[in-house]
This record gives structure tokens, sequence and C-alpha cells, in this order.
């Protein structure tokens, strides 16, 4: 059972965006154990879609589509698969309800081209979209089946997840497959990979071990494919076996991220933490935020970019910030026990570095980053010196702040 | 004159890896004026990258070639071209010692099948890569150039830069592209498109306008092409006419984010901002931050996730927070005069808001936001009712935060 992604728009073409969208869909079918063939990216122009389109039911059973659908596309991929599918377009009045709902909420008139998006083709299954006024299509052919939907992400998104991956369970029940995820920080693939070297040479041939790097991260996946009945034990004592070996380093057992798995142990132990970040400038305050529920274990905290809000927000000493620097483990160390005086918590993380590119001396060179994690009895403090990459220190430091808060937790 | 790419790895298909090579590449095509026909990611599997190599060469006449190549996806791609192109595998001193270099450089022994990663089909012309083991490889075939290179991105972009590029520019000379940017926000992509729709039909044929839309801002991309001599005033002059129709939603003339925009902006004036966010998190504070030199706009600011932080980093009464709740224009409105007040700056901007997916009431449903900014003197606020995804929540109230800040520096 094969699929394809054709992915439509120039913009891939000329490099002006980045095609996540593809990788995503794939990830996705992989998980209900459908394999992708080919992933296409062509232009808006009717031939050269009708030339992929051909291609792809060559190789392909399940065919799946973005991009190409809006007003300003002027549906090329619509009139395209109308065609492809001898069909006319029709309105479909479940899809102008939708349209007139999404421009009454934004107090808009609804226009004659926004009236168009819900024209569709007459020969396929509509499928309607909640984030947005073009409806997705499903077109069935010869036992071929082609899903075309929009191209903006969280749209394409909503749809695979409420319609499209549902309908491919049901309908085309290949292998069983059973994920299960570890994810450890701290620790470098290569190094990962010796340390747990025989436990992999172990697995049987339909389990296998993919190593999924992230900045800071490697999540391992266990993937078990069973053509008949299974023993669900089988991969979890694989999964034991590497999560015990490897237990310095794991900080999840689910599919879930890290500063997740931060909120969820901190929810389990009733326990509340605040931010006081220089130069992550906001961004471990948004991971946690990102989370639904994180007010249940996170506060709030302080965005001291400037040494005035160091001082007025989180009570650092000028003498302090004069003698020994913003960057340094003295200031650092303040502005966690500072957190955790003003804001009430029973953990904080603080971070102050020079994220770079500019801005660094000698002494403290762009990278370099102190991290201090408090409780309200004791603060542990770290230095690193990480690369000239501003988003990468950004990130890293977020990581690596993170690790640091766990680690205090689990101590406790 | 089309190029095409192809990426060779399972690791696309089921979705590890994100394939940013092939816009980088696309875009660097662009810019010396090749079109880029198709992308498309094929498995590690001889036949099927076989089929692919037919197909690109009907449609275009560069193909460029990433990934297989390396000892353990067993150097997949350079066995299959060497029989492509009817060729043997010869020893290439050059590229030896390359490896014996890099190798020589960790200490470590080079290894027989490092050393395979040596033999290269007689027929190609050999391109070193300076970058690591794996060289790239040119063949030309009636009158068709196949380049072959390695997926690590980093070292791809060597070989493209240093070789693949230059030589391209001086065999293929292609149009001169030029490209101009227009950043909107606060209009929808089809209003846009109809309020410039006439300056648009205008556009000579090597005039092209490229709609490119993000969470509540749409990016105009005029890209002219020209075979000969031109006038770059005749791009300009239609960027002119469309910046002054659209004037009330341009925030950008250049290729930056609107974060960057409005820092530019208040760096220009020798003003600054803070920051009070409850909903959004600290997401505004890590979007200012995330441009170097934000510092000299940016002072910082609150993450006031609950109520006692709203309370003791901004000021807000509890008066207000108990009969108006923290998602109201009166708390909102605290918050943002509590940041001039607090964090001394000359503008501020304050979110309260439900980001749901839960947490909504009848009154308050999921995505209803409210938006603060202050001046010294004046406060302006507006509610919006966004939908029920959190991180697009997230993302729209910045967005209009950032929007509202900006109409109000330039209405100053």
């Amino acid at each position: 059972m094969y699929a394809e992604i054709i992915t439509i728009g120039d913009e891939i073409l000329i490099g002006q965006i980045v095609d996540t969208n593809s990788a995503w869909m794939a990830q996705q079918l992989n998980e209900i154990g459908i394999k992708v063939k080919q992933i296409s990216s062509v232009s808006d122009d009717k031939q050269h879609i009708l030339d992929a389109l051909d291609e792809a039911r060559k190789r392909a059973d399940i065919i799946l589509i973005t991009g190409g659908l809006g007003p300003t596309k002027d549906d090329i991929t619509k009139h395209t698969l109308a065609e492809y599918f001898k069909s006319e377009l029709v309105l479909n009045e479940e899809a102008l309800a939708n349209v007139e709902r999404i421009f009454a909420r934004f107090n808009r008139p609804v226009t004659e081209v926004n009236r168009k998006q819900a024209e569709l083709p007459s020969n396929c299954i509509v499928i309607q979209n909640p984030q947005g006024t073009a409806p997705a299509m499903h077109f069935i052919d010869n036992g071929k089946h082609f899903f075309s939907m929009p191209g903006v992400p969280f749209e394409m998104k909503s749809i695979m997840e409420t319609s499209v991956l549902p309908y491919l369970k049901q309908n085309f029940i290949g292998n069983t497959v059973i994920h299960e995820n570890i994810l450890t920080v701290g620790i470098g693939e290569s190094f990962l990979a010796s340390e747990i070297e025989d436990i992999e040479n172990d697995l049987p041939k339909h389990i296998k071990l993919a190593y999924l790097p992230k900045l800071g991260q490697v999540r391992l996946r266990l993937t078990a494919s069973y053509d008949k009945e299974y023993d669900s034990n089988e991969i979890l004592s694989f999964k034991n076996r590497i999560a015990e070996r490897a237990s310095k380093h794991v900080v999840a057992l689910e599919d879930i991220s890290f500063e997740e798995a931060i909120l969820k142990l901190l929810i389990s132990k009733n326990k509340t933490v605040s931010t006081a970040e220089s130069c992550t400038g906001g961004y471990i305050g948004h991971l946690f935020t990102s989370i639904a529920g994180s007010s249940k274990a996170y506060e709030g905290g302080a965005i001291s970019y400037s040494y005035d809000l160091k001082k007025s927000m989180l009570g650092v000493q000028q003498h302090t910030l004069d003698t020994y620097g913003a960057v340094s483990q003295e200031t650092v160390e303040e502005m966690a026990k500072g957190a955790i005086n003003h804001f009430n918590t029973d953990y904080s993380i603080a971070c102050s570095g020079i994220a770079g590119p500019s801005g660094g001396t000698e002494d403290k060179p762009v990278g370099t980053v102190w991290i201090a994690v408090a409780t309200e009895n004791r603060v542990v403090s770290k230095k690193f010196v990480f690369g000239n990459l501003r988003l990468q220190n950004i990130e890293r430091t977020a990581i690596q702040a993170l690790y640091m808060l766990f680690r205090v937790i689990k101590e406790e």
C-alpha cells in the first residue's frame, strides 16, 4: 500500500518556502502503516499537474495533494482536478455556509471571489475545512484515492487529522503498527547509539529503532509492525531495556515535548515554576505556555532584557552588575533567587548570555550563557559556551535550562 | 532553461527530516535566473532513482541530485549513476587524498569502506568536497547536465557555492532576476488582491507578482526577469504604486520580518518598547529578541500569566480583576499602563486572552483576546475573537499586537 504526496505551488519551486507539509504528512502516513513512495513539488501549471497526477497513480494507490487552492491562485488545483476527473463545478451549500461563517466572524462581506470557493467538482466527496474557506476534496477513481487539501499548514493538518487519516485508517488496513517513544536530553546521537548498541542488535526484524535528533534532544522511536496477532509486551520489553540503560538522560516515555514532560512532572507534584529570562527573551515562557493547561504549573516571569529590569523586576543588585556583568554566575543566581522571591514559585529558571552574532568579548565570547535554577533553599548554576548562531543559542539555552530544572526536580 | 531537483533518501519519505536543501537550492537557482520545474523526493531504491532521472531529463536541462551518498547509504546514488551513464567505478586519487586528510584531522584510520568513497564513475567530472568525504559528480549526457551532491546541508551548500553555481552562471547565462518586497499586515490576501488588481493587470509579462501569506501578514514579491539590459526603475515604479495603494497596511518595503521592521522604526526614532504578556506567554518578547540588536529598542517585560503576577509586576488592581476578569478591556489597559510605568519605556504592548483549547465561557469564548498599546499619554485597546487553536491564537495575537503598536507609532 503506497501513497504519494504532490505539493502544488511556485512558492516551493522558487525556494520561498520550505515544504514542511510533506514531512508532516509522510510522518502521519507512516504512523498508520502507509508508506510514501514519492513526494513531488510541481508548479501552478495545469499540464504539469495533470502529468504529475498520471505519474503518481502509476506508483501509488493514495495520492495526497496540497496547495494551489484559494482565490489568488485562481484555484488552479480545483479546476485541474475537475478536468482530470471530467467533472463540473457545482455550488456546495455547506461549504458556502462555512465561508459565510468565517467572514461573519471577521465582520467582512462575502465577495463573489470567495463565493466561488464553495463551487466544487460534482463527483468529489467534499471535506469541509473547519479552519479556512477552501474545502478539501476526495476523488475515487478506479480504486485510486485522491485527496486535495489547502496548503496552509494548520488547515491541512486539521483536515488530515479530522478526516483523511481516520478514513485511511479505516479503509486501508495495513499491518498493525505500534510506536513507543523515549525522549532523551543531554546526550549526542552517536554516544547514545553506542551506549545501546547491543540492545539495538537484539531487535527482531519487525521492530525498528529510529533516532530523531533535535537541538539538544534525541527522540528514540521504536516501531513494531505486525501482520497478524501480536504481543504488545514485546516492544515494551525493548523500550524498558533502553530506558533503563539511558536512564540518566530519559525525560519522557511518551510522545510529548520536553516542556510538556516538565509541566506534567510539576503538576503531578503540585509545584510551580517561574522564569527570569534575559538572552532567551521570553522563549522559555513561550515553550511552557504553548502547552494547554500550562497555567497549572507555570506562573509567568520576567523578560529582563535591560539592566534596569534585572534590578527592578528581580532585585539584582547594581553592585553585582557592575562587578561581574550581566552574563555572570552572580547575576544569574540573583535573577533565579529574585524570581523565587518575587513570583512566589517553588522553582525558577534564570538565563543570561550573549546570543550574538555580536556583543562578545575575549572573556565572554558570543555563545557564552549562564543558567541558574533555584528553589526556596538552593540555587544551582552552570556556564555554557555555545556557537555564534543567535537562534540556535536561544534554543540551546532553553533546552539546557529545562534540563537543569528537570534534574533539580528529580533530585528533590 | 529549466532545472530539476531530486532528493534521494528514505528519511524524507518517512517524514524524519524536512527537506530544507531543495528550498535553498531552488532559491539559489532562481537568483541566477534558472527556473526549477519540479522537486522530487524518491526512495533509496535503484529502479526508482533510474525512473526519476528519466522523467526529470524530459522536463529539464539541469538535474541536481542530493543524498544517497556515503557508507551507511551503500552509496546507492553513485552506483545507480554509474549504471545510468554506463560507466565503471575507478579510484580518484584526489578524492582519496581528501578522505585521508579528513580522517587524519580526527585522528582516525581510513577504513576500506571510506576508501571506497573515492571510487567514482570514470565518465564523470569529479567535484571535490571540501567539507566531507563524499565527492560530488557532474555528468554531461546529450546536452543534459546532472550534478550529484551529498545530502548533508553544509556539504551540499559548500559544493553549490564553490562549484555548481559558478559553473551554471558561466555556462547557462540566464536572465537577470530582480526581486522587490512589500510586507503588509492586517489585510487578507483576497482583499489585497482586489485592491491592487488594476496595478497587477498593468504588469508587463516579465514582471510577476507573488502573494506570500502568513498568519495575519501577506508579503508581496515582485520578480522582474530581463534577458538583456534593463532599467531597474521599471520594477520600482510598480512597487511604489502598490505600496501607495496599500499604504494603510504596508509595514516594510524590504525583505525583513514584521518584528524587525518595528524594531528598525523604533530605533530610528530612538524610542523603546516593553511587553506585558498574558496569553502570548513570552512569544512577543521572543519575536523581538530573535532579532540581533533588539536590545536597542526592546527593554523586556512581564510574562504575567497568573493573577498574582498581573498585580505584582504590573500593578493591575484586584478590584479590576474581580469585576471585569483577566480577559477584559479594563485589565489589559491597566497592564499596558503598568508596563509604561514600571518598565519606563515609550511604548508598551499588553495582551490577555483565552488561548484555548479550553477555558472559554459563553461571554468569552476560546479565542477571545484583548490587546492594548500604551504610551505615556494614551492607551488604545481592541478586542479580537480568533479561533480555537492555541498556537494560532498566540501567533495571531502577537501579530495584531505588533500591528496596533505599529499604527500607534506611525500616528505619533
